[in-house]
């Protein structure tokens, strides 16, 4: 299969190389990272990750993968990124996103109509599209999967592969990486922390 | 802080960015990815990451991160490498590792004695050097902290959060990442699956 990751500055790292971790262990596939211009982006905080390929490089793929992070409103508005979605959309058998790579998507119109989810910091953000928000760790609806903040990437990346490769294959990769997660804290979700919290964020 | 992780040829890449993207949010620091040259390094499958810094240019850190790999094997007798670990560890408040990194502190000697521990296909080679292994998805002793698999570098992040920041900071790392993991299997340690599933590993 071929998988491509579109990359952009200020991107959340883990939002990519959550998914990757796990997508990268399909048998007989590749993944691509393509970017406006073929060149090392940064994220938020300097991590340097280079792009294979720019964006006009890549014609289709079997897998599209839209990571977020802050440089995602950098992008709603540019019309040649929003083109080349919509044009590998058309070609590709899933359309996946991580945390605000939801709204890059939504922005496209290819979410009209659809369940969908992102980091619970862009709920509302997401919500004055023409879509329907849930509040699940990842979400499909049809070909498209969307996931919630950063960490939930990794999840959404074993579900995909267990549709495409079966449970007994997404079980594999999942012991590879020993998926096995205990977090020091139970507060990963804003359903789980005080209000007190939450509000600091906004701070 | 100045945070310093190696970097080297055939990493993997969570084991490196899932610590990155919870220490980056550490108020006063710094991360910096160091390798052998200032130049890109890429995980097993391509992905290319850059180091910031030759590992001659670091001559200290306040927390040292070696991450995991099959690249590690490589690095095992590499006395420039070994010796540059021994010098900036004597300069650490904390000395960390993911996955099979631990193989390469426990060869600097600086683990003996010490509990620790690592991916669960790597703990026979931990077991051969003088230190006590164990099945904890991480560890610490001391300022020493190792972890468990891949995934694992995660969990013993956010932990290393808790010490030096407290937990009320380690919980909003956790939240902001909306670490809240839900994955789709309960197969993520090798004592969750049936023998044959271990066995194909080895196949």
């Amino acid at each position: 299969m071929k998988i491509v990751i579109l990359l952009f500055d200020n991107y959340t790292a883990l939002d990519i190389v959550g998914p990757y971790e796990v997508l990268n262990k399909l048998p007989n596939s590749k993944i691509y990272l393509a970017g406006l211009e073929k060149k090392e982006y940064k994220d938020t905080y300097g991590l340097k990750i280079s792009a294979d390929n720019s964006i006009d490089e890549i014609s289709e793929a079997d897998i599209l993968l839209i990571p977020g992070g802050f440089g995602i409103d950098n992008l709603l508005k540019n019309e040649e990124v929003l083109d080349w979605i919509r044009r590998i959309d058309s070609t590709t058998k899933w359309t996946v996103s991580v945390c605000s790579g939801s709204l890059l998507l939504a922005q496209t119109g290819l979410l009209d109509g659809k369940n969908c989810t992102t980091h619970w910091r862009r709920k509302e953000q997401l919500q004055r599209f023409n879509v329907t928000v849930k509040n699940e760790r990842y979400i499909q609806d049809g070909k498209f999967i969307t996931s919630a903040g950063v960490s939930a990437g990794i999840d959404m990346a074993l579900y995909l592969v267990s549709k495409i490769a079966g449970d007994q294959t997404a079980m594999m990769f999942q012991l590879a990486m020993e998926y096995d997660p205990k977090p020091p804290f139970d507060c990963g979700s804003p359903d789980k922390v005080p209000k007190v919290m939450l509000e600091k964020f906004n701070k």
